[in-house]
C-alpha cells in the first residue's frame, strides 16, 4: 500500500563573520558590486538554518527520522565547523567560494546530502541570513542552456 | 480563460500532553529508541498548526475560501478535541497510533481532507511540535517498492 | 554542466487601509458576506510580503540576484505605491477589484514579474495579512474546466 | 508573611483604520508634520496589545488574575470596539484625540483601570503599531512643571 | 566613580505536561475554576523562560556575568528538571503545587537565586506558558495588609 | 495638571563582526575567558536594538517624540557607524573596549543620550546579540562600594 510521504524540518542556529568579494578584482570594483558587504574588515550574521527531510514514516517508531539524531549530523558535518568562525578563512570546504548566502547553501547540500540515512533524503534548505533575506535549495538543477 | 491557482494558509494554536512510545515494548526499550519523550509521567507542548487550500479565485467573492469558514472547520474537525487533551489516550481518531508529530499530521490530513468545500483542495498541513521542529505533508505518497 | 537552481526571498514590510465589498451589493449583502471586513470606515493591516526569485547563480558575483537591487524595483513598483494607502480607491492597478488578500497577491504578480531582469524569474509570492493568515502565488494556473 | 507580588500578561490582537491628523490645521501642515500618516484616504495597522495586571497570588488557585476573564473584559471594552474599526471616527472614546499610539494607549489604561476586580492593578500596557514601534504606559504621571 | 548597573538576560525553552486542579476539591470545582487545564488526563506547553541578572561589568571581562555559564546553571537547577516531565508529579520542589504558572515561577526564583555567584542578584524572571501569556517576577513582596 | 509619561520605541537592526579579547592577555587565557567569541579570525552578529524614550505627550501632536526623528538620530550617531562593520577596529567610539555586550550598550547609551530633543529622556535600551541574548541599560549607577 502506498505510504504518505512527509517532510521533517529541524532549525538550527550559528553566527559567523564574512566578507563578499572577489580576490581578483580590485577594492573599487569590489565596493562597486558588493556594497558594505566588501568591508575588508569583516562583518557578520546570525545565521539561521532549517534542514528538511522526506520519507515514509517508519512503522515501528513513527518517525521519518529521529530529529535527534538529524540534529547530531547536522552539528557535527555543518554548524561545528562554521559557528562563531570566519568563512572566508577558516572553512576548508567553503575555499575559494565568494561566502555569499547561493554558495553557502549549496555547498552545505553538498556536504550533508550524502549524511543522511538511506530511507530518506535532503528536500530542501533554507538559510536565513537576517530576518528579511533567506535563500533555498531543494537540490535543482537548472536544464543546460547551450 | 485559465485562472490563478491561489493557496490561502490559516494558522492556529493548541496545546497537548503526549508520550512517544510502544505499548508492545518494554519501558527500557521505549526509553532507548525515544528518550526522555517516552516519560510515562507524560509531557506536552504548544502546537501551532497552519492549513492551507487551493484553489482558484472565486470571481464573485474575490476569495478562494472565507478563512472564517475554514477556522470553523479546523476548529470543530480538529482543534476543539486535541487542545488542552492527552493525545494517547482522547482523540479517539489517534487510537493505537504512536503520537509522532509525523503521524499526527497524517491523520489530521485524514481528517480534513473530506470536510472542505467543493472547489478548494487542502494543499498543505505545516505542524510545528517546538519552535526548532516542524513537519509538512501534502497528501503526497511514495511510490510502492513493490 | 548544470547548475543549482537557488531560490532567494526579500521580505518587506508595508501597511494600508482597505473594506471588503462589492460597490453592486447592498450594504446588507456586504456585511453578510464579508462581516467586519465589509466596514464602511474602512479597517487596516499591517502587511508582510516575501518575494522569491529563482535562478542559478551568477558565477562572478556568487550571487543569483542582489537582494538590494530586488529591493528597490518591489519598493518601486507596489510599496510606495501601497504604503500608508487606501487600496480600495488610491491604487490604479488595484481599480475595479475587490482587495482581499487572494486579488492583491495577483495584482502585485503581474506588477512585478516583467520588471525582473532576465535570467531570473519570479517563484513565489507570500503575503501576509495578519500573523494569523497568508496567502501564496508562485503563477500557476488552473487547468480551463471548459 | 509578605507573599510574592506577580505581573501576568495577556497579549491580544486587533486591526483599525486611521489617520494623524488635526482637523484645526492646513492639510499642508498635517502632511508636513505627520507625514504619510496624515493620509486623508486613512491607512491601518495590526495592533498588539499587552496587558499586565500585578497582584500577589491567590493561594486558593494559584492565580494573581484568571487569564481568561482578563481577556473577556480587554475583549468587552476595548477590543471589540476597535477591532476592524476607523479609529477617529467610529470609537466614541477616542473622540477629539489625534489616535498616535500614544494617545491610545493612554485612553485604554484609563478605560480598562477601572474594569479590575478588587486585588489586582492593571500594572503596564505595551501597544504595538507595527513589529518596529511600540509604545508603553504604567500609569505614571509627570510631575507638574508648575 | 559609580559603575553603570547592566541587566543581562539568557532565554531558555523546555516542556512539560501539568494539570491544574486542587486534590481537595472535587472534579466539578476544578473543572468550574480552571476549565480546559483541569483535565485528568493532563495536557502541556512549550514554555520559554527569561532568566535576568544585574550587576555592573567586570572591568577585567567586560560581562556582568558570562551568559555560558548563566546557562548552565539554570540548566542544572531548572531545566533538566522540568523539560519532558510531569509538573505535578515528577518535580519535589513543585510537589503540594498547583502549577500555574505564576506559582512556577516563583518556585523557579526560589531555587535559582541562591545559585548566582557573587556581583550580580536575580534581577527578573519571565515565564511564557503559551505565545500569548506569560508571567514576570522580580522578587518583590507585596506588603502586609495586616 | 499631571500628565502621562509614556515611553515609545523604536526597533532597529544592524549586522557587524567582532570578537572578545585582551590585547593583554596570551591567545590562551583568552581562549580560556571567552571560549569561541576569542576566536582571531572574528565572528558576528544581527543584532536588534530598541531604544525607549520616555516623555509626556505633545498636546499638539499626539506624540511624546516624531519615531521618525528617532530613527533618524539612531542611524547617524550610532547604526551607520557599526552596521557591517568591525567593532574591534573601525569604531572610534568603541577603541579600547572589548565589544561584549554590556560595554557596547553602555557605549551606546553614552552616544545617544545627549542627542535626545529636549522634553524627552533616554529611558531604556535593549540590546539582542542572537535571539537567546539580550542586554538592557536604562543609564542606572550603582552605588559605591568603597
Amino acid at each position: 500500500m502506498p505510504q504518505p510521504l512527509v517532510r521533517v524540518t529541524r532549525r538550527l542556529h550559528f553566527n559567523a563573520a564574512h566578507r563578499l568579494y572577489r580576490p581578483d578584482w580590485t577594492d573599487e570594483r569590489n565596493a562597486e558590486v558588493f556594497g558594505p558587504c566588501a568591508n575588508p574588515h569583516w562583518h557578520g550574521h546570525n545565521y539561521e538554518i532549517e534542514v528538511t527531510v522526506e520519507g515514509t514514516i517508519n512503522p515501528e517508531t513513527g518517525y521519518v527520522m529521529d530529529l535527534g539524531d538529524l540534529k547530531d549530523r547536522v552539528n557535527e558535518s555543518v554548524i561545528d565547523q562554521v559557528d562563531h568562525r570566519n568563512l572566508n578563512v577558516e572553512v576548508p570546504w567553503l575555499e575559494g567560494l565568494n561566502p555569499t548566502t547561493e554558495n553557502f547553501v549549496v555547498a552545505i547540500w553538498t556536504r550533508l546530502e550524502p549524511l543522511l540515512p538511506s530511507g530518506v533524503r535532503l528536500a530542501r534548505l533554507v538559510l536565513w541570513e537576517t530576518p528579511r533575506n533567506y535563500v533555498e535549495y531543494e537540490g535543482e538543477l537548472a536544464p543546460s542552456s547551450s
